[in-house]
């Protein structure tokens, strides 16, 4: 089994990293602050005598080329250590760090692996500061090229190759350099199903669909005092009717569709102008690509009936498309068995939030084991998972990992 | 008559001082640039050979102390020289300005006034860094006491007090210092009613009631693709709703309430985080006292019940709040006489934005005179005034200051 101790101290040390004037951890993809969690994270590669290698999109990869078999495809086993803003500790570094705990355990049995063991940390996951999500995993798939993620404009107006440049992480191997024999991440539900069954251990088998956009609506600006109802333009009204309008739609379906507005700007954005110009995200998600395009197509009508209604221009930008994406068969019963030796009870189920496993099977059979987060609480502080499920969740990965690396 | 060159002259000189990277013109209320504008008024004011004196809350005034009458109540005019974000170049410049103008005119024809002349240009009239509105006025016929204004922090964090050091404008008297005779203000109409009936000048019986809150709206960061729209408590959600509610309320009526809201900001603001908090204002307008006292508690009511619909948490902060205002009725007949004499249509009205007029008629007989704003447009660069109609505005305001100033 895993040193438990090790695992959740580092789980511990990495979620200090990063933390802002009011405490919250913000890693951001490519910051200061996530530099120095990278920096943490190569030093622990480095003290388990991994090999360390950083790709051009800034994938940070711990290999262990155990003796003879340094040329076969290897295993990986990945995740990510950038967080959104005022993230939870567990998010990605949970799977990240189980990965590297696993080699180092494996290592310590003295196991003589069939293949290369390697832990990787993917580049911009989260997808906040840099569009589309899981964009080190996507280019390392080869789904994105490598220059246009470079040149990726950051919502803080920052370009991803040069933060890259800055922070020492745009590395010189070509993404896709290690093509995995399989992939497995290890990651908290992030969701309510595992917690409310009382189940510790979840074996995804599928992932759904994302959907994202930039909507901007454009109006006119004009004193909040003077201007009749009848003669407004108002981006801002504009903007909440299209919130209210993907709220009203999801709760009427009895489908598991979410949509969910993140980011709101208003301009000129001041208490006695009518807004001119209103900017906003939509997050739409589906394990049904009909449905999600569906959705997709039932968003852009009424764009166009609200342009018409509310006499203002609208534009959508695309951020990140993925469709639904199906794990592998065989590695989805590799993680039942492991669980039931364990004595764990184990579930299927599908994964709401997208992950870099997503990616990966696109190039190598892949699948995901998730532990329960408490109240199905994720992307804020209070995200929590018990130990004893995380250091479970650690033993299964161990065990699926030990019998891939043998077969 | 006014000299109009010089006039129009010195209203686009001053709208090109505080032009952002963008063009725009933002002249916040003691800022960086709106001390470049305070500094030109004050370079006119010693030009035209008055005294210039500045209270402790930053109002300019340019008094013309003429012979023996220095000790008489002066007939003041007034308005302001800071602007919203985006701004045209007329909203209070073209009545500070036209003041200034006015008092040169008057000087150079040799009358002998029975009374002082002044023109103040009001600290904070736009009221966008700072709340309320009219500060400088509010502050000057003592509805704020000056301590509590200058302690004001703005959207940007700033705190008025130091601000108005650091640019150099706060001055060393009392608000209050110069009691007014009576006070007249010159202004855009900034709504459509002037140009839509084709009248030159508008004179403004009374001014509607203004209501100001910022509300805070408490929900729980949660992930976008994993939690299930019923276990949502999203904040940006429920904000939406207001703004969606004070629409569809104010189109129901048939009153002319205005409903407005102008700012709007989610956190985290991240796209796959649901917001967590949600911060907007709402601007509520009524002629009618008791009509706004019922829209306010409409909106009061709505948010209660929107918090137990919605499990979020709501406060609402009052940011100003000022009463229907009625201005004095023979200055209102003095304006209707001088346009007559002129020959130039005049119509009495309401105004629908706050103006400083609104606080000075609490010490002093007051009145306002508009002139049609293009398209109803303010608030916007697109505001406009043609040359004809701002050099006549002017001559009406010379003609009423005259008049004030020999009976
Ligand atoms: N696992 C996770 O939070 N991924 C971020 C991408 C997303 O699903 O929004
Ligand atoms: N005249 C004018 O735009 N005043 C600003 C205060 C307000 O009415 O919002």
């Amino acid at each position: 089994s895993i040193d438990a101790a090790r695992l959740l101290g580092r789980i511990r040390t990495l979620g200090e990293i990063g933390r802002d004037s009011d405490g919250r951890l913000v890693r951001l993809a490519a910051s200061d602050t996530e530099k120095l969690g990278r920096d943490q994270f190569v030093a622990w590669i480095r003290d388990a005598g991994l090999e360390v290698a950083v790709d051009r999109i800034g994938n940070i990869f711990g290999i262990w080329k155990a003796g003879g078999v340094a040329d076969e495809a290897p295993i990986l086993i990945g995740s990510h250590i950038d967080t959104v803003i005022g993230a939870g500790i567990y998010d990605g570094c949970y799977g990240t760090l189980s990965g590297l705990e696993v080699i180092e355990t494996l290592k310590a049995e003295g196991l003589t692996p069939s293949r290369p063991i390697a832990v990787a940390a993917f580049t911009n996951e989260e997808g906040v500061r840099y569009a589309p999500d899981m964009m080190g995993s996507l280019v390392y798939v080869g789904g994105l090229d490598i220059d246009s993620a470079l040149a990726t404009i950051g919502t803080d107006g920052t370009i991803l190759g040069r933060e890259l440049e800055r922070i020492g992480y745009a590395g010189e191997h070509r993404p896709g350099f290690l093509k995995p024999h399989a992939y497995i991440e290890l990651h908290i539900e992030q969701g309510p199903v595992l917690e409310r069954e009382g189940i510790p251990v979840g074996v995804v088998e599928d992932l759904q669909g994302i959907s994202w956009q930039r909507v901007t609506i454009t109006g006119d600006a004009n004193h909040a005092g003077t201007t009749p109802i009848s003669m407004r333009r108002d981006a801002g009204h504009a903007a909440a009717r299209v919130v209210t309008f993907l709220r009203e739609r999801a709760k009427a379906s009895n489908t598991p569709t979410v949509a969910t507005v993140g980011c709101m700007s208003f301009e000129p954005n001041a208490i006695n102008v009518i807004p001119s110009r209103a900017i906003f995200t939509v997050d739409l998600r589906d394990p049904d690509e009909d449905r999600l395009r569906e959705e997709e197509a039932a968003l852009a009508n009424f764009l166009e009936s609200l342009s018409t209604e509310e006499q203002v221009g609208i534009s959508a930008e695309r951020l990140a498309r993925f469709e639904p994406v199906k794990f592998d068969q065989s590695i989805v019963r590799l993680v039942e068995k492991a669980a039931r030796e364990r004595g764990l009870a184990c579930r299927r189920m599908t994964s709401g939030a997208g992950h870099d496993a997503q990616m990966i099977a696109r190039i190598a059979p892949s699948a995901m084991i998730f532990v329960p987060s408490a109240g199905g609480i994720s992307h804020n502080p209070k995200e929590f998972t018990a130990d004893e499920d995380l250091v479970a969740g650690a033993n299964v990965l161990l065990d699926v990992v030990r019998r891939l690396a043998t077969e």
